[in-house]
């Protein structure tokens, strides 16, 4: 049924171009993948594929610049800033959730935290990665620092937040394939011990040092109908919020 | 040679597998898609594709989750707030730079902007955007909201920020297949006719209204050797930088 389809696709195409299409897209089902080399033929290629779907493209207007809008560019990770706050914590040198992986040579303890699912908010994921790895139930707060760094897996960049949690519960139960230790740590000793800038910057976000104090998270509705609402995060200072 | 190409793969899996292998991943060239159906039948699944290249995966433990990482899942765009601050400008009032979209229904001014390529910073994407669409030559300053989108193209997320641009350049050039319309316009009357709450959180956090002005950038070095340097955003106060 191959001939069948090379045919059918060339005729397709000769009527999109008279209609003056500008792009085709063609959705292959990994169960037709053999019509995907006749498509190549017409000078279709890849423009995304993911699980049992290939998704190709042909720019019909070889003359002009491909106007073909790009798949996804990035992933997005978040890290939690888990602070306990209960009412046996000072709030001047409160404690942090801090984790280290198991079998890295780099054995400094870190922020739990983890990859964005799609569709998946930053609180979310934060509140989910911090449960997964550590036990311990979070609400979000706000976001404190973001990140963006490129050539990263699969070519892709990526953005990384760091977003404020209070912790709901106290008790840490890690999984020990994934990590080494997990555990509630003085700010003050963590700070001492922190070798990264960008962590630094997150605690004074969280502490207000300075007068910032990061980016507030409000719900906001789309002015396209039908679509769902999304988050807008906007700068707060220490005045405003904490 | 589908046949050769079959039984090597099934030989090369069961070493694999012997071999206390997670995962198999397999790269196919746009020439060689004959042999897509052929993994199939293996168990290999698409991972992603772009342009002449698929790349497909087979998680080789069945009866574990799968722990493959997933490819992107974001595009990121940026929009630029312009403006003028020369000398001729009144900088209790100063002129941003405003668009109206050719052909849509969606009539209002809006800021000027696009999608980030891969590997490109806000700044650097948004001082482009702005020079693509109006003419107008600019220089990043800071990053003043970010918003989060699901169920966007491709079933993607969308990551969008508006960056707080100073223009270099004034005059104003379009291409009117793109635009109806672009122009420097008081802010104060942007203002009354915006109709976008995160617009209006992006101008307070460019005036330094209740003294949040937004994410600073810092250009870090990576911790892991070899890897280039990478942008962060941390939040500044209007105490700390204008």
């Amino acid at each position: 049924d191959t001939s069948d389809f090379g045919m059918s696709l060339v005729s397709s195409l000769k009527a999109f171009n008279s209609a003056g299409k500008l792009a085709t897209w063609l959705v292959v089902p990994l169960d037709f993948a053999h019509y995907i080399s006749v498509a190549a033929l017409s000078g279709f290629r890849f423009h995304h594929a993911e699980g049992d779907t290939a998704t190709m493209v042909l720019w019909m207007r070889p003359n002009e610049p491909s106007r073909i809008p790009p798949f996804a560019t990035h992933q997005v990770g978040v890290g939690g800033l888990v602070v306990r706050g209960g009412p046996d914590d000072n709030p001047e040198d409160p404690h942090v959730l801090v984790i280290r992986e198991a079998g890295r040579n780099y054995t400094n303890f870190k922020l739990p935290g983890g990859l964005c699912d799609v569709a998946e908010d930053f609180g979310d994921a934060a509140v989910r990665e911090v449960r997964e790895e550590t036990g311990v139930e979070a609400e979000f707060s706000r976001i404190l620092t973001m990140r963006h760094q490129h050539g990263m897996q699969f070519g892709r960049s990526d953005i990384y937040c760091i977003a404020l949690l209070r912790a709901t519960s106290v008790d840490v139960a890690i999984d020990t394939n994934e990590l080494e230790d997990a555990r509630w740590m003085k700010l003050s000793e963590f700070r001492e011990n922190s070798p990264h800038e960008m962590v630094e910057h997150a605690i004074q976000a969280a502490t207000g040092e300075g007068g910032a104090v990061g980016l507030q998270e409000k719900e906001l509705k789309s002015v396209v109908p039908g679509r769902v609402p999304y988050k807008l995060y906007y700068a707060t200072s220490g005045a405003i919020a904490k």
